[in-house]
């Protein structure tokens, strides 16, 4: 037996959440629904034209863990946060998920990640990244036991951005392919994509990644077409396994010739899309993990994107394998 | 024309709000509905012992002041944070939500105060508050010019805990009172009450204190009676004027012979009373430093009150002037 369903690796961030209009992200240069990368110095600004804010543990591949986690898989997670009050509020919100985290925190300088989340009133986030210590994940925080010991590691794109993060990831996804485990990663965003390009299709067509999550826009931006089922038709022969989501349209996830069409959830209300992305990966990974069809799969992703958008904070604070019972999923 | 319209002093602190079932709360012996004093040591065990957690500004009177500038009323605030990453976070929201806040952060230890927050199913909230840098207010954090600009300072009972935060708030009463201005307090907790009953009693009878907000158990617990309509007999004679707060039931206002009765505002879904009192002194506060009526100020108050219960977190997401707009109050 392995010792984790799914292993998890990320920026560790902490999301600062306020509200704002659409006048106000056109006024301050930030590109809307987009991961915006910041210095401290422009996050020091936007902090201080940032309304009243609440906090709350995030990080694209840490929501995921978090969410394999409330689903009552066994989840563990890299990560990088500094010895400071946002790294203890990081660290425990984590585990207190039961997610494994034991990446030696940064003494010092510089301080835990943080991104500015605006939420303008269509639910749409737009994200403003400052790395802090997540610029200091490396190859030594790589815990050869757990990447062994996961059935599949799953990874975000946007650990491109910090410069030794890729070498983490390589020497992750070695330590996995040889005790005959499966990588994944989420292709994170259509502008990480198109800094990336080169090197997450280089990733994908060297085996080095089996499974592929992305939404539609990624997706386009990876293959720079305008057409989604261009797009699919590259994808398919470039992983063994990609699963592509379209808001509320659903998803697609496609096995070699095989395609699977996965409805969304209906919700009551659009509050706030952070983590969409995240809770869908954290879904169809604890179905994967458990061996459930592809369908069953893409349909518990779907069940908790639905409810981490009908909230504000990128976690849900339901149980998700709860949920799934009431919902008849399993 | 005054500077201000209402300055609040409070404990500055910053929640940790998770949600827990009766039992945790009995199995770590916290008073339900109370506010719990701990200290660094309990602070971490219950940490430890805390779900997933969410943090937001908050503190009473904190929520208060924020909640008087929603209105679109000036505030002042006084409080102690460290010079920490909590603190940054603290100074940022009371500021951005438009109160003035000048107090020096305390460089080094303690901390920055927090309250871990346990929200029940029935939406109940019972707070773990270590007071950490509030023990360091004292009466060389208090602003004269605002103490005397300001035509109501409102205060917590809360602030007889840390040693020397009483001698601020007798400092800023005198000032208050020498430039012709009201002073106002919470008795905040039932608890708190019986630790302070004869103080509280003092402010009150010898003048420092002419308008009180109580809930009804602060209220039977000040005058150690178990029938309501004692406490308000005795209140009455007391204080200039009493805000009495009954949850669901609404509140009754008392000024001399004057008894005004207010309805609660009616909700969708109870969700964390936590600032449910804040909100409704908040309401009342801002209706009152415009002169209006005292019936539709504690309407003011049961609007905002309603609100701040229907969400997570102790200040309401929404803009309190347009809301009573469009609540046809003003």
């Amino acid at each position: 037996m392995s010792d984790y369903d799914v292993l998890c690796i990320g920026n560790a961030i902490v999301d600062i959440i306020a509200q704002c209009d659409d006048a106000f992200l056109t006024q301050n240069g930030i590109i809307k629904g987009a991961m915006n990368l910041i210095d401290m110095d422009r996050a020091g600004l936007l902090y201080s034209r940032m309304g009243p804010a609440t906090e709350a543990s995030g990080g694209s591949a840490g929501n995921t863990a978090a969410g394999v986690a409330s689903f009552g898989g066994r989840a563990a997670f890299f990560g990088k946060v500094a010895k400071d009050q946002l790294g203890q509020i990081y660290a425990h919100d984590i585990r207190a998920q039961g997610v494994a985290f034991d990446t030696t925190p940064l003494p010092g300088e510089p301080p835990t990640a943080r991104s500015m989340i605006f939420v303008t009133p269509d639910g749409e986030r737009s994200m403003n990244t400052y790395l802090g210590a997540c610029v200091e994940l490396g190859p030594e925080d790589v815990e050869a036991d757990k990447a062994a010991g996961a059935k599949v590691t799953y990874f975000e794109g946007y650990l491109w951005d910090p410069p030794r993060a890729k070498e983490a990831i390589r020497l992750t996804a070695r330590h996995a392919h040889e005790a005959g485990r499966e990588v994944s990663m989420t292709l994170s965003d259509s502008f990480c994509v198109d800094r990336y390009r080169e090197e997450f299709l280089d990733l994908m067509r060297s085996g080095t990644v089996d499974i592929v999550f992305a939404n539609d826009h990624e997706l386009k931006s990876l293959y720079q077409t305008s057409s989604f089922e261009a797009g699919l038709d590259a994808i398919r022969k470039d992983c063994r396994i990609a699963a592509v989501t379209r808001s509320e349209q659903g998803s697609v996830i496609l096995r070699g010739e095989e395609t699977v069409w996965v409805d969304a959830m209906p919700i009551r209300e659009l509050v706030d899309t952070t983590g969409a992305g995240d809770l869908y990966a954290a879904g169809f990974l604890y179905g994967y993990t458990k061996g459930l069809d592809l369908k069953l799969c893409g349909d518990l992703g779907s069940l908790a994107a639905a409810l981490v958008i009908q909230q504000i904070g990128p976690r849900p604070r339901q149980n998700l394998l709860q949920e799934a019972q009431a919902a008849g999923l399993l």
